[in-house]
């Protein structure tokens, strides 16, 4: 067994390893039963228990109200960009969205074939640096739900505080899904791919008001209405049977450190020892984001050069803290620190980033 | 260690134990790099060879021509009965069905929204017990496809011979995929989910004539879009990398069988075992499928009475044949013998339905 990285990667990325382990001492026989649990069935009665702890766990960790559906979908976020307007959507309603980055982009670009869309505040303006304050969002009538990404992944930018509007939010969670307690009452319907926080890739959650269900849109596809996957208990089809298992085991990891609130306290723990070390070297180190809308999940920070960067992504990598490079339509560097990643990979990456100040000035 | 189960699921279902078994081992720690491949980024090196090699592999073993692009989709073959018509059809082109059973039925159900949709051949007059025969296909003007289900996983019905028609066949190859060579020249796209022959639920393949997307619908979401797959090497967003990874080793697994020669004669080989025993019960066992139109990977059966079908079922989980139940809509006992069952599985099974029959005559 080789020595564990530091796995600083936006996705899929670190997964805590006692899950690991016990996924694996149970891969090839599950639970004595002669056979893999992705062999089994999906209406069988093994698989089913563990579907239905998997959605009994989102609720209880996450706080879901019993007037919500939790459902496990297959393609990812991106097809959740289509499949909210298709469903929520139609004559009348208007999708307000909030372009903050690359993630923002793609909701609007998606939804477009599917209803009227508008962009309720344009983070061009400010080369993607923030989220709006409420008062600058412009919500115009007939808006079914403002549409939010709650954390951008490559741009590092986050929504600290909730938009107050008054119409329902819609946000994309996918990079920072269950790092934080939301206030279920803003919101309609929240998703997202599950392979940040959660589980491996190859899944979205979905988690929608019933209420708002009540009346989506019914002439496509059945795969595409959430009514459909509502009424078959999130087992329309057959579902990705595997992310479902680890989420349900990453969840009760989650339960074990001591639920939502510690997670979210240990995630804002692990972002400042990131964000003082930037912010105490003298500018070597620079993040391009506003400060209250600073991400504790994406990290972003540059160096006085693009060479620099080179020397500090090689030698990092040396010392075992891997993936740190950017985004490739953004540059510089990101360390993305997601629950799974433990304060010692966060506190190492601090430590050789001091180091290598020193070793390298700018 | 259990003792290793029978596992006549009709998916997820069986697979080659020696495929589980290595994941196994490399499941925390991929080839030494000190995480699992499901924490890895999806550009990243490890994981892009991965899927690089699970599309070559695809081509090599299925012969795929050049002309085709292989695209690892999400949604199963669910997702696909609305990509193919939203895709494929629009102004003028038609899409041309055969219902076959419940499969090809829910094909038609979901194409109805995303344009002109027939039916050309209709088993609902024979009871879905056989597929039809080329002479008996209605084949309108201006359809741009004849859709078929190469095998219906509940009926227990196939097309052994390929329906010749002067459209391109579109087929949804979900349970017997991989499972024989195909005359490529018949087909503009193929589709399944690779939870049966070939891995874990949570993907869908989609293979498809490059000429045939040249000029797809645009106008949609980009998911939905055969164009943007293609485009983007079938990494437009985070693709289901662990049912990727599975797929190339039961991938590997097959060509170590001999490849798609060898299995498809194994799967006559192992489905005459089941059929034989049938036709040699002097009616005890009873197959409602046309002899012509049997399945090779799921063999249905009766027994006298739905009371010997129930003691049937519960002594055969005695002995380690499991998973034998009809579907629930149809009832009855079902096998399915994919290509990972081995045939000492399949004989165990037949031993097993002799022994029943002279221990509780009808």
């Amino acid at each position: 067994m080789s020595e564990r990285m530091h796995n600083f990667s936006a996705g899929p990325c670190t997964l805590p390893l006692s899950v690991l382990e016990e996924a694996q001492a149970e891969f090839v026989d599950y639970q004595g039963d002669g056979m893999s649990l992705i062999e089994m069935s999906h209406r069988g009665k093994q698989f089913v228990a563990v579907h239905e702890e998997a959605v009994e766990l989102v609720r209880s960790v996450f706080g879901v109200p019993r007037d919500f559906e939790v459902l496990f979908l297959q393609g990812g976020a991106t097809l959740q960009f289509a499949m909210v307007p298709m469903n929520l959507l139609g004559e009348g309603r208007k999708g307000g969205y909030i372009n903050s980055g690359s993630w923002g982009k793609g909701a609007i670009t998606d939804a477009q074939p599917y209803g009227e869309i508008y962009t309720a505040w344009d983070g061009a303006q400010c080369n993607y640096t923030r989220m709006p304050k409420s008062g600058e969002l412009e919500i115009q009538p007939g808006t079914r739900y403002l549409h939010i990404t709650s954390n951008e992944t490559i741009g590092g930018v986050r929504f600290r505080d909730w938009p107050q509007v008054d119409v329902p939010l819609v946000a994309d969670m996918s990079s920072d899904y269950m790092s934080r307690p939301i206030p279920w009452e803003s919101f309609d319907l929240v998703y997202g791919g599950v392979q940040k926080n959660l589980g491996p890739a190859g899944m979205a959650m979905v988690i929608v008001r019933k209420t708002a269900i009540e009346d989506n849109n019914r002439n496509m596809a059945r795969y595409l209405r959430y009514d459909i996957h509502s009424d078959k208990g999130s087992m329309f089809n057959t579902p990705p049977v595997f992310p479902i298992y680890i989420l349900g085991k990453v969840l009760k990891w989650m339960q074990g450190r001591g639920g939502i609130d510690a997670v979210a306290r240990e995630a804002e723990a692990k972002a400042n020892i990131l964000y003082q070390t930037i912010d105490t070297s003298d500018g070597y180190y620079h993040c391009p984001v506003d400060v209250e809308s600073r991400s504790v999940m994406n990290v972003v920070f540059r160096l006085p050069s693009e060479d620099l960067e080179k020397t500090f992504l090689t030698q990092a990598g040396e010392e075992k803290l891997l993936n740190l490079k950017g985004h490739r339509s953004v540059g510089g560097c990101r360390a993305s620190i997601y629950n799974a990643m433990p304060r010692e990979g966060v506190q190492a990456l601090a430590d050789f980033m001091a180091t290598f100040r020193l070793a390298h000035p700018g």
